[in-house]
């Protein structure tokens, strides 16, 4: 036996017993005759004590023991004399009589503290060892819990968990399939599922009515900090239902998982948007709610001054931000240099300080009289000392660059705790989006989506004004889960595939077994996936879903500590009848 | 709103309710001016009634629909004239006074019932309408209560949760693997997991304690009808565990398992039997003991009466079926035949009946007396009535042929009810297996199995008998998991990888992160995987594993339904940097 408790288990109700621990040497330190090892698990660190005057020889073995060594300890419980109220193991240590040394340790590259002095690289490439360190641990815990609280509810609400294949049929719409080629099949590949999508509506037309799964999805994309060629979703979908039905489940599943997780319930229902107020007030499908600041316009109050900047483009927008009338200038240029970044794309930031007295200073003041900008801060509901930042554009471009700029401004005014959580649904999604590059319209979210049935009659005349049965489940401007109302009417998924310029060849070849199954009586459907990977990050408060992933790998697709991807047997090629053909 | 209730929730207590639900149409029947149909989703089957009198265009239109028709209706809950007393439901039916189609449907190709008149590859083709029947849903909802019955379990024993990468290093030893060629690592594939066997105890060596995964697993073998390409294991590990740790809590989970599913308590501990006395007494390392009918051996008691297919072979050995002297010379013709078939590989059968009257009657009394026989039949405790069955041969051979006549006579005499459980732990596995053709060792388990300590000091003299800490959990002749306690050594594990025949270079190119990591002070630790698929199999009483899976494939890899694998764009594989190289 290798131990009687953890390291995280002993209390003062154990003082006097004879226990066997087992763990890693967190670190040794000697004081007068005293050897002291902090020994750690996963479940704590208890403190064991070497006594040179009891055991010479025992407490030599024990300073020659080096961090990471695993050892095992019998020895006796016994109250400390200076307590650690820090650690709930605190008010004891452990009086060692025997020592083992499982394993020994060399020096580790990095030091196992949630401060490392390890860089990325470095900790990614002896990932086995960052894993060792409490901050990366909890995450894992906290994932563990998560998927497993997300499976008890949904046991609670009758939905099976059923395994979809993860060897599927290639279908190239969308983002870019992983391939597998099939040696008993030569010549043939499968792809690496995007999403469970077909399979999940396959199950419902086979009357499963109510199916979810923690799926791995898979896309072949060039990577981004937040994005990782495999990912986790909570793929859900059920029959017999409308949209209703399907926000009221999952916001109950989130807020049993909040308070299984964080402690944390939300009151009343979570707020709702539709996609067009979003765009409108907060330039993005998943504003941050968590402080209000929200978009304001201007276009009319500005034209007409001669203020050319403003009179030749379609939006004039800003926002207030609240008690910043006293930036400096300094302070000033560097929001201004913000929004012109390339990434953010604005060509300039225009400024008025709602002054104490009532009057405004301005970068547009020679254009625009105190009258003019009282009338602004008036739509802005500006008080004195409120400071009004303006873009101006494209209407689109510069939403996004106020959005960048809003979100800014939230962080340097601290209104974008971690600890605070602002959950919002986003509903009535544009159906399609028009691509001016390829001049067709592509689904805003997959060519499954219902239209709402209102809009059905707009699919002839106005493709682009159909509004969709979907809807996104946002929190904190991250978008956690979407989903929608299928379509499972053939007629009507034919003329969507028309609309987004499928012949019928492509559309049989790629989706023929899901319209096939509709001709055999598919019930009213729908459902949401959320990123487990995301929701995770969200309730750690993590910046990158690489922190909650065990293995990640690195934006080269790479996993540094294995070395996958790695070349194979020419053997193995040949086997599977395919060759190498590197482009010089 | 599309229902009130499921087609499974209305009994007395409903009466006079006014409810709507959907579903499928199992069946419609005309009797006098009256309609049935019963109407079916996954809950169960509610009458439905359409009456001539009251609503002449009501009963009309419902007298127009089809099989599996998706309709929902409204209606009055009434209590039945003729109760059905096989469906909880039976008690009511629905007065419909409004009706709805949802969708049509096509005939479908095969009936959708218990007994289908569809043939296996047609069922396949329209798995979506075959996953409909009862019988197969039921096995999709047993294998969703049995996995989250064994993360209950888990969670509650301080296991962790773990997701590992499909996308990972190709490591050829074992099966085939599945290959994913990497877009952005140009000449480089990964390969998909057969199975997370490295992933575990690097988490072991990063201090996870306890970690468990409900993972895919994919092997590119030539299929069986038991064989996936791609099939599902419940993975565990523990670390500072030896193999009574590991034996018990697996033990336990599926005690656990049996009570939440089948009701089934099982009374004290599942039974041991080494590897060697499996083989000696069942000639397999999976046996069933749902009955005895134990090999016993004859050679010593054969030998030196000129029988020289006895005299010729190192084995002869037998079992005793158990009243059944009285066979016929057709009945003991058809074993003959059994036997000899490829598949089993015996030469012959001898058979000797224990007649009423103490006498024997044999295929070989030509060669041996009444007095050896007497003896023969007493080394088999054999009485009056029974009837002995004897092969021979080299030992292993004849122990495997053996072993299919037993389960042959189990299956004619009854033996083997599916209902029966009947548990066994297989311990003392040999570390290591011969192999005559490429003339070295290979692991039996994998590299990775621990030899017993106190079997070490062979690994060079006799490397063959060295035993390992592995086990398996078998249950009525089928193996549902196996494990074994790990090296944690690095030095140990060189040395296997040694006498595995690995070079150093072979070695650290294919495992060099894992030994890399023993270096960093790994703890001992063990483990086990269940097959998920087999354990549905044995709970469900199925034939085949592809019956408890969603959408299996076929034997040639194939999804039918689906049409995967299939060919892919020039552009697709252009962007991957290979070509075909098909063979003709």
């Amino acid at each position: 036996m290798f131990r009687t408790d953890t390291c995280g288990q002993l209390r003062m109700t154990d003082v006097d017993r004879e226990v066997v621990l087992s763990g890693w040497v967190q670190r040794v330190r000697k004081m007068g005759g005293m050897t002291f090892i902090d020994l750690r698990d996963r479940y704590g660190i208890t403190q064991l004590v070497f006594n040179q005057e009891v055991d010479a020889a025992l407490c030599e073995t024990a300073n020659h023991i080096g961090r990471e060594y695993v050892i095992q300890v019998k020895g006796v419980v016994k109250e400390r004399y200076s307590k650690n109220a820090n650690i709930p193991t605190g008010d004891i240590e452990i009086i060692v009589s025997e020592l083992t040394i499982l394993s020994t340790s060399d020096t580790p590259p990095f030091t196992i503290e949630d401060e490392s002095d390890g860089g990325d690289d470095l900790r990614m490439q002896y990932r086995f060892l960052d894993l060792r360190r409490d901050c990366v641990r909890k995450n894992l815990e906290l994932r563990h819990k998560l998927a497993f609280e997300v499976r008890r509810f949904l046991d609670s609400e009758n939905f099976l968990e059923i395994e979809t294949p993860i060897l599927i049929k290639s279908t190239p719409e969308g983002a870019r399939d992983f391939v597998v080629p099939s040696r008993m099949n030569p010549g043939e590949f499968y792809a690496l599922p995007q999403s469970p999508q077909t399979f999940k509506q396959l199950l419902m037309v086979s009357g499963f009515d109510r199916y979810f799964q923690i799926a791995k999805c898979f896309r072949d994309e060039d990577l981004r900090a937040d994005r990782q060629p495999e990912f986790t979703q909570i793929d859900c979908e059920m029959s017999f239902v409308e949209q209703e039905d399907v926000l009221n489940i999952f916001e109950n599943m989130t807020k049993h998982v909040f308070k299984a997780i964080k402690g944390i319930e939300f009151e009343g229902n979570f707020p709702r948007m539709t996609w067009h107020d979003a765009m409108k007030y907060y330039g993005s499908d998943k504003p941050d709610i968590r402080f209000e600041m929200k978009f304001v316009e201007l276009k009319d109050l500005t034209e007409g001054k001669n203020f050319v900047v403003f009179d030749s483009v379609p939006y004039v927008g800003g926002i207030c931000a609240k008690g910043c009338a006293a930036y400096t200038r300094k302070q000033i240029d560097e929001l201004t240099e913000f929004v012109k970044r390339p990434q953010v794309g604005a060509k300039g930031l225009v400024y008025v300080k709602c002054e104490e007295g009532g009057t405004y200073k301005s970068s547009v003041d020679k254009f625009y009289s105190q009258e003019d900008l009282k009338l602004w801060a008036e739509r802005f509901d500006a008080q004195p000392g409120d400071l009004l930042l303006i873009l101006a554009g494209e209407t689109s471009k510069t939403r996004k660059a106020l959005c960048e700029l809003r979100l800014e401004m939230g962080n340097r005014l601290g209104l974008r705790d971690k600890n605070v959580f602002a959950p919002l649904w986003i509903i009535d999604f544009p159906l399609l989006e028009w691509d001016d590059e390829t001049q067709r319209y592509y689904a805003m979210h997959h060519p499954f989506t219902s239209p709402k049935p209102e809009d059905i009659a707009l699919l002839d005349s106005n493709p682009g004004a159909v509004r969709a049965n979907a809807y996104d489940m946002v929190f904190n401007g991250v978008e956690l889960g979407g989903g929608s109302i299928r379509i499972h009417d053939s007629a009507l998924q034919d003329k969507m595939f028309e609309i987004l310029g499928f012949t019928q060849e492509q559309a049989h070849y790629q989706f023929g077994f899901l319209m096939d199954a509709f001709k055999y009586g598919a019930p009213p459907h729908g459902g949401l996936a959320f990123g487990l990977d995301r929701f995770v990050s969200l309730l750690a408060g993590l910046d990158s879903i690489r922190d909650c992933i065990a293995f990640p790998k690195n934006n080269s697709g790479r996993d540094t500590m294995s070395g996958a991807p790695s070349i194979i047997d020419d053997a193995q090629l040949k086997e599977l009848q395919i060759k190498l053909d590197l482009q010089a």
